[in-house]
């Protein structure tokens, strides 16, 4: 029934063929886009428009798009977040970042134009206009000012002063800068099956769940987690005095956040019976991974 | 006939009301993208919107959504070209730019959150779903890898070795860099006013010379300017040893290229008539302006 594996690697081809051939000129811009969306990462966006798709019982070769187009937005936020004068990051993904990799001028060129390849292959998703509009919309609003850039904003505000953050803020901080493109991947996948407002209504608290529980789950392996498993440096939240559920909240009330947020995903899936069955077993992911 | 004054405010009123209110949070990244966008510039790209949807009888409400969006574009790619990686400027049009301003992550995130602004505007014009769909993916091309990035990319290879470019070359680069959106500010008018293909073939060619135009004038007067006039460093690309048209092919030549691009402009418009008066002013302003 759910076939994440199958799903996954039809997002890697077809986030492999959306992307311009580095072959061509200019090379070294189309071989540093290559390099942040190619070299490995969850694809839990996209893995959330196909589930979404399937619950609406939406056609395959029309949720290839925003499956595309969600995860390049996510790959070029990536990569602008890794830069020297955001996070500083030289490793993602155990391979050298796009600015260690290439330079810094063409890792910021290289994630502009990983967002409007993005809107590109929406606009050329093959849907009628007026769902292609609606997902344009949906992908436009999660991505900017109101969206995740918004979020990267506050996460910005706060660096360093985690103390101050309450957990509402918390809450916040995270429902923008990555809940709202978990919440525009559910909706794309949901639009292309043709779902009700009460259905998008449903599948939103489901993703805002989602997304929230992704979250408190990372924060809980940056203290749990060893730094083998993680692929990344456990610790790290704690070192850099962020704001995390933990800090906030303590361990076991995270604990229990998680168990409530697995609570309204089951609730939100309910109507939509056995077709929700992939969602059901991303959200299980979110809050069950070690990784 | 032809109210490019008009225009101007026109398109300044609606990019202030496209952009988010500073006062909500977050305040510093909606104060950034409003320091980006509404502190001057030309407004030459909404106004080849506005001119290019009179030369088909389009509606002027329906013209705002486009004027906006290409500008809002056009603003991003300033704010993420003066950064230190890029170019490294402290100043645009007599004020600091927006790294300087702020800082450089929050200018990082607003030329990303001014990006994603521009295909939200687009995505809820006042025009059929069909027509929207033509501007986004008009927008998004000319914005990306095969346009307006590409041509940046372009541009980091050839400088310092400004030598080595052929005409042809910097024809190619300036036809990216600048050209495209250029391109797209002329054809998302026409779209608007329902263009026949042969019309947009005619109007991609006007705009086209015009871009190119633009960029050999510019060429010029960074030798024949002076700085007060220009409101830049005049004999900056001389100091980089920028690839230009006078360096390439010099000056006399540089000025017979200008005339030649704009009988082509004319030839293109001709089948216009009056209607095409704004077009061909906009024209003249980018072949004898002297800033």
């Amino acid at each position: 029934m759910t076939d994440l594996t199958g799903w996954r690697e039809r997002a890697d081809a077809a986030l492999t063929r959306a992307l311009p051939d580095p072959s061509l000129p200019p090379q070294r811009l189309h071989a540093a886009m290559r390099h942040a969306v190619l070299l490995g990462g969850k694809r839990m966006r996209p893995l959330l428009v196909y589930a979404s798709g399937a619950a609406l019982g939406a056609n395959a070769d029309a949720l290839d798009a925003p499956a595309v187009a969600v995860e390049l937005i996510h790959a070029y936020s990536l990569v602008h977040d890794d830069l020297p004068a955001m996070d500083d990051d030289a490793l993602r993904r155990g391979q050298p970042t796009v600015h260690v990799a290439f330079d810094e001028a063409t890792a910021i060129l290289a994630g502009d134009a990983l967002q409007s390849q993005a809107f590109e292959v929406l606009a050329n998703a093959p849907v009628p206009a007026e769902i292609r509009v609606e997902l344009l919309r949906t992908l436009a609003t999660a991505s900017g000012a109101a969206g995740m850039c918004g979020g990267q904003a506050l996460d910005l505000a706060a660096t360093g002063n985690g103390a101050t953050l309450s957990v509402n803020d918390l809450e916040r901080l995270h429902a923008l800068k990555t809940g709202a493109l978990i919440r525009a991947a559910v909706r794309m996948g949901a639009l292309c099956g043709g779902a009700s407002v009460a259905e998008l209504d449903g599948l939103d608290r489901y993703a805002d769940a989602l997304g929230l529980a992704f979250q408190v789950r990372d924060d809980i392996l940056d203290i749990e987690g060893d730094s083998a498993t993680l692929g990344k440096t456990a610790g790290k939240d704690v070192a850099q005095e962020k704001a995390t559920f933990p800090a906030l909240i303590g361990l076991d009330a995270s604990r229990a956040r998680l168990q409530e947020l697995s609570a309204v995903m089951t609730a939100e899936l309910a109507s939509f019976g056995a077709r929700a069955d992939a969602l059901a077993a991303l959200g299980r992911l979110a809050i069950e991974r070690d990784r």
